[in-house]
């Protein structure tokens, strides 16, 4: 067993570059949520070293990610120097000694595929809880160690753009907006949602509307929606059985919750896709976040 | 041994992804040069689209890497789709079955370290010939396959940015202009430099000159000179022990070559510093491409 920290809510610093005059750092904690040790990267920009306190956009990776990939990846920091933005990118799910994988061995369940949801089955349930974790126990992080403002947008590609939207839908009091790359939309009615659902969630799939953005956005206050931008490409294998962005498409119009959905001519799902269209983003975030 | 394809200087595209509204790709293609497969990537700006013939920076990365850090690390494509410049990546040594690699297993020898020369010692010289790969060969498959005009300039990282200057400068008839990020300025004078050209090339260090940039340099001819552009982090790890970019700033003093060296204050030997630079080192290049 892993021994636990007795401080909660302490930060180590694991790796530090500087990058377009700000700094990208690494951090592990233990995390009393998932039960065991996390890392998760910061991009703070220039503006905090004249004593700012930046807006925060919040980054959820896809299938098989950690904190690295969309830090090295997705081109963000140029711009996010610019508008004086900070980004914080978690790990995908919980990790280390004793925090269960997919038996079969598979990418889309256990180690990288933490669906940003809280398990309530056996074995995920005592680490698996992302939900928590992301809504919760990050941000209280973050807003303790860094010089940032409670501002706080959210985004996300493919499970991490389910989370997104998922989780922005659940708590939009606590975001300014919300975007998505090739998210999940409608993980209830595709393979990838029913795997991972089924192990974390249980059979019986009443449990499992409570994360899916389709569902919620039936549900949700139209009087004062939250701002949703979606970008997808129409070359992404995934895009038919998996992703199924018409189906969020026709829930914001029956309901009349405004939704930008992009769909992108020739792109595929890969981070070439997100680097191509990532400053859209920003710039709407950050419309959002001065607001 | 690996079969020998009958048709020279075919290329096969192996990968394929949209971004900026132009196409990154990898081929792979047998050479004759290095004797194995190899693979390399190529950006190709949305100009080619309309028939338009592009210029091409040639960017060589440093060691451990192959052809995707730099396409996936380094964000250049915004500014390329923008200026309308086509890069080619190609990996950093031979590989494949066959080809040897540091006996003692070492990142600084053999795979991902082909150091940009001709091998003459066994068991290297049969594969290990990236100079006339980079020089000769690789041009030659990309003017014959893509819509790239004759006007190039050369770039890399480390290892890689030695290979461009040292390329450069013996080439200059072939080049627009060179940059580096972070080079092994002179690896007659480093311990990776020892080690690598004392396995290539053997002992007799007379014959490392010629693959020396401060060497090379030292020999110029000053009458006509390459713009050259370097950048380097006052807080790379290697700099004092592997970069010397002193002794390239003095070559150039003593000798009256023009060279802009830039020391970056608080940046490391990471991506993320090349980043952070690289549209600088892609308007650099468009001007003397146009010029």
């Amino acid at each position: 067993m892993t021994n636990k920290p007795v401080q909660s809510l302490t930060v180590k610093k694991v790796s530090e570059q500087k990058c377009f005059d700000g700094w990208h750092r690494q951090y592990s904690h233990w995390s009393e949520t998932l039960n065991c040790e996390m890392r998760f990267a910061v991009y703070l920009p220039p503006h905090v070293d004249d004593g700012e306190d930046v807006p925060v956009l919040y980054w959820l990776s896809g299938l098989t990610c950690t904190d690295e990939n969309f830090m090295q990846k997705a081109g963000a920091m140029r711009l996010a120097s610019d508008l004086g933005m900070a980004i914080v990118a978690p790990d995908t799910s919980p990790r280390g000694e004793g925090v269960p994988d997919d038996p079969e061995g598979q990418y889309d369940l256990g180690l990288g595929a933490g669906f940003y949801v809280n398990a309530t089955q056996e074995p995920w349930s005592q680490h698996y809880r992302m939900y928590d974790y992301v809504v919760e126990e990050l941000p209280a992080l973050v807003e303790k160690h860094f010089p940032v403002c409670e501002k706080r947008s959210i985004s996300g590609h493919s499970m991490g753009g389910h989370g997104a939207i998922m989780i922005a839908l659940r708590n939009p009091e606590s975001f300014c907006s919300v975007s998505a790359f090739s998210p999940i939309c409608h993980p209830t009615d595709c393979p990838w949602g029913h795997k991972a659902f089924g192990a974390y969630l249980g059979d019986d799939q009443s449990a499992w509307k409570a994360y899916d953005s389709v569902e919620l956005l039936k549900r949700s206050n139209v009087s004062n929606p939250l701002p949703i931008l979606v970008d997808q490409g129409d070359a992404d294998g995934f895009l038919a059985e998996q992703l199924k962005p018409e189906s969020l498409l026709q829930a914001s119009a029956e309901k009349g919750y405004p939704l930008s959905l992009r769909m992108q001519s020739g792109y595929d799902h890969s981070y070439f896709f997100i680097a191509s269209f990532i400053e859209d983003h920003l710039h709407f975030h950050a419309e959002h976040l001065r607001g």
